[in-house]
């Protein structure tokens, strides 16, 4: 519609998720407009971001360093992992500030029909994890969808062999067939609390 | 939130109008999983956009070249000048297909308290262009809002010296208070048919 690298642009944006048409024409028009250093430095973040982001080698969060901020702090509770699907569940947990222990990222929920199954998540990891280090509770967080718990049913079969580990689920109060990113502080704490046994 | 150049990127995305906050993580976490290719035609079109973009040199519309595509087309009516405040509302009386003849893109509409008068708008560029071409016809197609309407009434002032020159503006059928870019097709071919004599 548009000539030339205008068209490009909106072409662009359009393909990123949750902009349509007119979002993408207008973020293009609105960034034409811009300084060029404020798209020079959304150039330079996003030239990082296809270098590779790092990823912490014990929990499997995004990372600056090798581990993270949170599996540094000698202050974090290592008895107790709280297991997520994605980085963002991580923060959604954070903000509660309910919980004191460390976490791991599986990096997805298993989903057979799109090709995840158990060796597509750092499954093993987390079972390595448990092994060397002094873990008592395990509480499993993934989202509260089929996916999600599917993931968690496989995960309390693959943790039953591990002596004296506790394994528990969020507990009831978080909204069935949503998001875990999407739940409020005040549901989502309550779900932490009251924790249920498997 | 986050470390590092996630944090960043999310902060980057999250300046662009119309991305909040969940967006912005949205995007962001659907970038980290994406093709670094896919990444790299996206910073190579933001450069491009850094380094400028070329608007035409006689309608101001953006351009690939000095002049645009549409005052380039020999069969558009040159006697007929349709005026717009932006680019994308010249796509928008395209897409009626009802108008024949060529644009004047002002760049804006006046608004005084924003620091946008007169001088701001490619108003200059208008005059001499009527003086130089044999245009019969100007259509002021400015927004039907507050800016849009005083801009068109600045409009009939200036051009009222033209002797011989009609000045119409695009017909009522859109919705006062709105936006050109966001009528449907119909309303807008409405609209041209209908033009009035100012």
């Amino acid at each position: 519609m548009y000539e030339g690298v205008v068209q490009d642009l909106i072409d662009e944006l359009g393909r990123l998720p949750g902009v349509g048409p007119k979002s993408a024409q207008r973020i293009a028009f609105h960034l034409l407009a811009s300084d060029p250093q404020d798209i020079g430095r959304l150039r330079e973040v996003l030239g990082k971001v296809a270098e590779g982001v790092r990823f912490c080698e014990v929990c499997g969060n995004v990372s600056e360093a090798e581990r993270c901020r949170i599996c540094n702090d000698v202050r974090r509770d290592s008895s107790l992992i709280c297991v997520v699907e994605e980085p963002k569940d991580v923060l959604a947990v954070e903000r509660t500030r309910e919980f004191r222990g460390r976490y791991h990222v599986l990096g997805g929920a298993l989903d057979p029909l799109s090709g995840v199954g158990p060796d597509q998540l750092r499954i093993k990891d987390l079972l390595t994890r448990i092994g060397a280090e002094e873990v008592t509770e395990v509480i499993i967080a993934t989202d509260p969808n089929t996916e999600g718990e599917a993931t968690a049913t496989y995960l309390v079969r693959m943790l039953r062999d591990f002596p004296g580990l506790n394994v528990t689920r969020l507990a009831s109060g978080l909204p069935m067939g949503g998001d875990l990113e999407f739940a409020d502080e005040l549901t989502l704490g309550r779900a932490l609390s009251g924790r249920r046994a498997l």
